[in-house]
């Protein structure tokens, strides 16, 4: 496989990042990822946007125009002869000295790896979820609105759903609010309503919550883990498909045979 | 300069890592920063036992013992014939497909860089500092507990900082107390008393905190900006000096003149 590390086209085996890359060391990275069908990446100037705005939360430059940006995935994915997939697209802040304080965005040298990957195989699989114990999102920083590399308390989540005996788990944040999957948004059905939780919760603004919420009629409410326990129905979406939950701690829910994750998944899955 | 990268001494311009490495994609790595004086490692012990903290924490294994490890950074300290100066210690979960969950451990090849630097020059300045208001410390997680990648969050702080005219920032976590600087503890003098956020308020468990601590008599208490605000003295420390604070937002202090930090920096400077 075939990667663009800042522009040149070069095999993934052969490629290779300094290893005082602030992307490495300090997790001073953003990104996004696509889903390519028909070899066309999916509502890319939707991702493209949302990466302008990490950009201009973070201060890591973007070496790019969206042009360009736009120019650079169909490339990738024309020598990679990819039909459909997954794209991801890095920026980090680059190499740089030791210590935590950022060059001057002169002074960077960003790094930009795109790369493409197989579809998830189990991106539309029903899945049991636990409502993660042992950390929470941190909805006090702005970056929980934006996409950035620092995943760990997601990874923590989801090892804690494995320790638990299920395959993807629910974040709360700092004020016992829902806010998403560990990788993926959440929905869920109250009383025959499709409701998902604000931004001022913390969840990432999703491209496919977004559509979702606008096809379906879908409302924006906070939710406690009690609301999520009593729900009729739970789904997780993504970029990559729509997971319905048949299990959530000890509470049994409909998972694929939900009438509201049936809809969604024709929009997500 | 020569790096540690897997047990392999590289020159650091040569030295490269996968791009896929999940310390690059997804922050998903832990680290050490030591200071080295008489070409010796400070407080390698202490630092290694909350490294290994930090991989249970995180489940990222270690591909070492201790006693390997402190071979070998005497043998890196050696060939850089380095005195005195910073020893950065990282440990990422490693090269892996796309997607957030971890690999199994037994299925990790954890990427592991020991790199040395010059001490950071403005080590024991005085430092104007400001309360951050853009974003908080996550409390919430155990990751606030040990030393992992991830310093996004510090780094917008930093940046907020700059913006404000001020050279450093104090964190507040998630309900509002105070919890550290950017990249160091935070004590302050109030009524004559030395204190310290406690850990539950979410700062690092700093080595040099301890000692400061023990060797002079501090105690931890949860404060509020209007506590910090109102106290005699203001100082930062980490594992390679201590910061006196000048002002704090618009509160002017007495910085280098202070009778705590001038005992403090005897300790930790």
């Amino acid at each position: 496989m075939i990667i663009d590390l800042n522009g040149a086209l070069t095999e993934a085996g052969e490629a290779r990042l300094d290893p005082f890359d602030r992307g490495f060391t300090l997790g001073d990275a953003i990104f996004e990822s696509l889903r390519v069908e028909g070899s066309v990446p999916e509502f890319a100037s939707e991702h493209l946007t949302r990466l302008a705005e990490a950009s201009r939360v973070t201060g890591i430059p973007l070496p790019f125009t969206p042009e360009d940006a736009a120019g650079r995935m169909a490339r990738l994915i024309q020598v990679n002869d990819l039909a459909e997939g997954a794209l991801r697209l890095t920026v980090s802040r680059g190499p740089a000295a030791r210590g935590v304080a950022a060059p001057a965005p002169a002074d960077c040298r960003p790094t930009v790896v795109i790369s493409v990957h197989p579809l998830p195989p189990t991106r539309n699989d029903p899945v049991a979820a636990v409502i993660a114990e042992g950390t929470r999102r941190n909805d006090r920083s702005p970056l929980c609105r934006i996409k950035t590399a620092p995943y760990l308390d997601n990874i923590l989540a989801l090892e804690e759903a494995r320790r638990r005996g299920a395959q993807d788990a629910v974040l709360l944040n700092t004020r016992d609010r829902v806010v998403s999957a560990a990788y993926a948004n959440l929905f869920c059905v109250i009383g025959g309503a499709l409701l998902t939780p604000p931004l001022e919760d913390g969840p990432l603004p999703g491209i496919t919550r977004q559509r979702v919420m606008t096809q379906l009629g879908g409302a924006e409410r906070s939710l406690s883990a009690d609301d999520l326990k009593a729900a009729e129905e739970v789904f997780f979406s993504n970029s990559f498909g729509l997971r319905p939950v048949t299990q959530l701690d000890d509470v049994a829910l409909p998972g694929a045979e939900g009438a509201w994750a049936r809809k969604a998944s024709e929009i997500a899955g």
